[in-house]
């Protein structure tokens, strides 16, 4: 299945998309949250669906489209997780996972505007692989670590250069600004995408390809991820780990090559789907 | 007010602390949440308190107390704030404030165990005085900083320190794992506490008294903290900022000093109680 989520944000209501075209199933009366992924949420959604095929009504047109999960208790990032891109930002190969968080207050929908943080100069765009986690994850094996997975969803890891590497202490405060984290268009459940090894994904930025990556080239694996991850926190259903973003982020040109008003980006991976900003200024 | 949450981890109920007894609110109907503190919960259960102070109960003999706030969107962690701690790690004077977080997950009550994470041989201690938001803080003024206040509370930001420091990456990953944020005894009201700028603050191991503070000793003062942070991210009713520790960490001493099974941490602020954990291992 593919989970949406539509409607204005925070007061998002629930969906699927079948053949591309989107449905309304908030008579389901969940939202797409921790509550919802650990009471098998999934499976009783397909049944739901299932019996209720010939009523499913499609979502009004025009509507916004939210990020697919509700607010999760918390985004685990992976940095430099791509050779290529460690190489660019001139950073060691890591021996183990980069962990590092996104404020939850970051996350928009898939074709929300980007909002440069005031004063912000560096602002930058990473393509990422997103994991949506399905059963708390403690402690758990990587032979057995995708079956703690409700589905993926693609991710972009807007993050402030200056903030981030330029002003004193962890990274966390270039990644949670508020839109820095658009998800979707769609979450797809697990049983669609039984291999995460091989998953093309893209950026580009006013039509102009920047990224152009595939998983394969991870130097950890989603499943080694979710076993690392679980052995330094716990994760709850609806958690995220965004998996890292592979080489053409704007940090990596010489100059370096940031996001201004105006300008536009679409991302896309493999069955993922596709998404799409504007940059604007901030405005809230 | 003193507004404390007691009951099993999870299914916490809210109360109130009056003249050092605990009595039970839940007929109020709501959790100490971004919900609440959004709605003037505090003025509102003021009220209510008023209004039924002759019917209040007291809570069961032998309850447990919950952390005093369901679980935030965001715990945002101010690193070497105290100049003397600073000092003793042998890091850098921070120019400005070090941001990071930690896991929502980590949160307990204020007796409950510290769990030892698997593994572990470093595990740390860190009284810290912790600031709950009570109104939507984004880009405030540190002259209006104190007005999106809701209380303050105790913590003990528990610390893996090889997790944080020798694993690669940021401090995130030795910060967040189970049981490592204890909060409370109790939230005490904004009102409550006028002046932030002269709370003393105090940590023991096994009744040797390790840590003592305070907080006219931070390099960043509480509304300026406010301010910063709200410039990187938004923060939301019932979030929470910790403000750092001040020197007397087992990492300072030569050579350092760890938690082992069975140590008992006591820790105290003026006006936000006193805590008391016991070291266990890891047994989830």
């Amino acid at each position: 299945m593919k989970l949406i989520r539509y409607g204005s944000l925070g007061q998002e209501k629930i969906g699927v998309q079948i053949d591309t075209k989107n449905y309304d199933l908030s008579s389901f009366r969940e939202d797409y949250n921790e509550q919802f992924f650990e009471n098998d949420g999934v499976e009783r959604l397909k049944a739901f669906i299932k019996e209720n095929a010939s009523e499913l009504k499609e979502i009004p047109a025009g509507s916004r489209l939210g990020a697919p999960i509700a607010r999760p208790s918390k985004i685990v990032c992976i940095g430099l997780n791509y050779l290529d891109h460690a190489t660019e930002t001139g950073a060691a190969i890591p021996k183990e996972p980069i962990i590092f968080f996104k404020s939850t207050t970051s996350v928009v929908g898939p074709f929300d505007d980007i909002m440069l943080p005031k004063g912000s100069e560096k602002t930058d765009w990473e393509v990422e692989f997103g994991v949506v986690i399905g059963k708390t994850a403690r402690y758990v094996e990587e032979t057995n670590a995708l079956a703690h997975v409700a589905g993926y969803v693609l991710i972009n890891d807007v993050s402030e250069r200056e903030f981030q590497l330029e002003r004193g202490g962890t990274w966390d405060k270039g990644k949670g600004c508020d839109t820095f984290a658009p998800m979707g268009p769609y979450l797809v459940t697990a049983d669609e995408m039984p291999d995460t090894s091989n998953v093309g994904l893209w950026l580009s930025v006013n039509g102009k390809m920047y990224q152009n990556g595939n998983t394969k080239n991870l130097i950890f694996s989603v499943p080694e991820l979710i076993a690392y991850v679980s052995k330094f926190m716990t994760l709850l259903p609806g958690d995220v780990i965004s998996t890292g973003t592979p080489a053409g982020v704007g940090l990596g040109f010489k100059p370096p090559i940031y996001l201004k008003e105006g300008d536009v980006v679409e991302l896309g991976a493999d069955g993922l789907g596709v998404a799409k900003q504007t940059v604007v200024a901030f405005n809230l």
